[in-house]
């Protein structure tokens, strides 16, 4: 009995590390189509969101199943409770990069993003990628060492989200249609949300590692 | 013993319905001080979203301490599973309102909303509000009658989400400032995911109430 449970607790595990990795290459593969334009690209992401939505629905009754046949305690208990947590926070960052992705499908033939916006934004998907992969990195092989890299990498994303809307303000009156500035608002947000979402994940993983539910080391101001 | 447990689940539920309720008071608060440009609402909305999180955390240690010490099974499990997932849900709706109050304040005394744009913002308010009360109401006596209400609602929201997209576009270049526009962009994003919560809230009863993972009732297309 004892070893079953062992075995459903690892699945759960290795479910969320494969939820995270999907969702990292979903925010790599809507960082491309945005940078290139590329519809087909941007379809991809919509429709792999699908299996993301699929595997947290899985994870979840898998939880639920756990608490029920095995009632677990303790350091066992608290892997349960994080991944039903954890699983809200991994799915809606798959979301965030579907948004991306529907965006660029959205504006095709036309860029989603104006010339003078290009850098911030690849800026800001790359530190998206590297947080994704270094929540996917600290689920795999869990320790409290990852959990303020994700924190720094998340503040940068807060800078540049700051960044883009400092870049709207300079904008000239009428340079950039209206929809245009939306859309640069919305995608901004996106990323830091992406950002957040890694925090929140990180926070459960803290949770896990030390019991406490108030975050110390991945506390947000 | 049996007692006690009762009592730990009613305090969950009571929880939940109190979280609910500030929530529907912070949505409210946040309206009225972007309709009204009232600095010192808003700042109210903003000191008291901490409560609002301090018991979110209440709960989840309430919950995980339930699951500790009495392994609750079959619907008593389930009070408790939805509970750790809808305060998510419910803290979140409170971060919404205020990110709302936040933008009153920063803009003042220059009032956050243009003109043109206070008709179909004070109709997502107060769609925002009801869909907050009936998801109190659908916490304080559960039952899936109040389901397709809130789902209702919500797509209401998401309509008024999209007309204030088609009012954007329709803007004349020039005629608001690139800022003006990041503000409405985000503003009427923080409406349309209130709702979006109050959904992910709905689902969680429908869990409760049917068992199912897979939402029939609350389903969004």
């Amino acid at each position: 009995m004892r070893e079953v449970f062992k075995a459903e607790l690892e699945a759960i595990a290795d479910e969320l590390v494969e939820m995270a990795s999907k969702v990292s290459v979903a925010m790599r593969s809507a960082t491309e189509a945005l940078e290139n334009n590329d519809l087909e690209l941007a379809e991809k992401v919509i429709d792999n969101d699908t299996e993301i939505d699929t595997m947290t629905h899985e994870l979840d009754q898998r939880s639920a199943e756990l608490l029920a046949l095995q009632a677990p305690v303790a350091a066992d208990l608290r892997v349960v409770i994080s991944a039903l947590k954890m699983s809200v926070a991994i799915e809606r960052m798959g979301d965030l990069s579907r948004h991306i992705a529907s965006l660029v499908r959205i504006r095709h033939p036309q860029a989603a993003l104006p010339e003078g916006f290009r850098d911030v934004f690849m800026h800001m998907g790359e530190a998206a990628i590297r947080i994704g992969e270094e929540m996917e990195q600290l689920l795999d092989s869990p320790g409290l060492r990852g959990v303020p890299v994700i924190n720094a990498i998340d503040k940068e994303l807060d800078q540049m989200h700051l960044q883009v809307f400092a870049l709207i303000a300079d904008t000239g009156r009428g340079e950039l249609s209206p929809s245009q500035i939306a859309d640069i608002t919305l995608l901004s947000r996106y990323f830091e949300r992406f950002g957040d979402q890694a925090v929140n994940v990180s926070q459960q993983v803290e949770y896990l590692l030390t019991g406490s539910w108030v975050p110390e080391l991945s506390a947000k101001e």
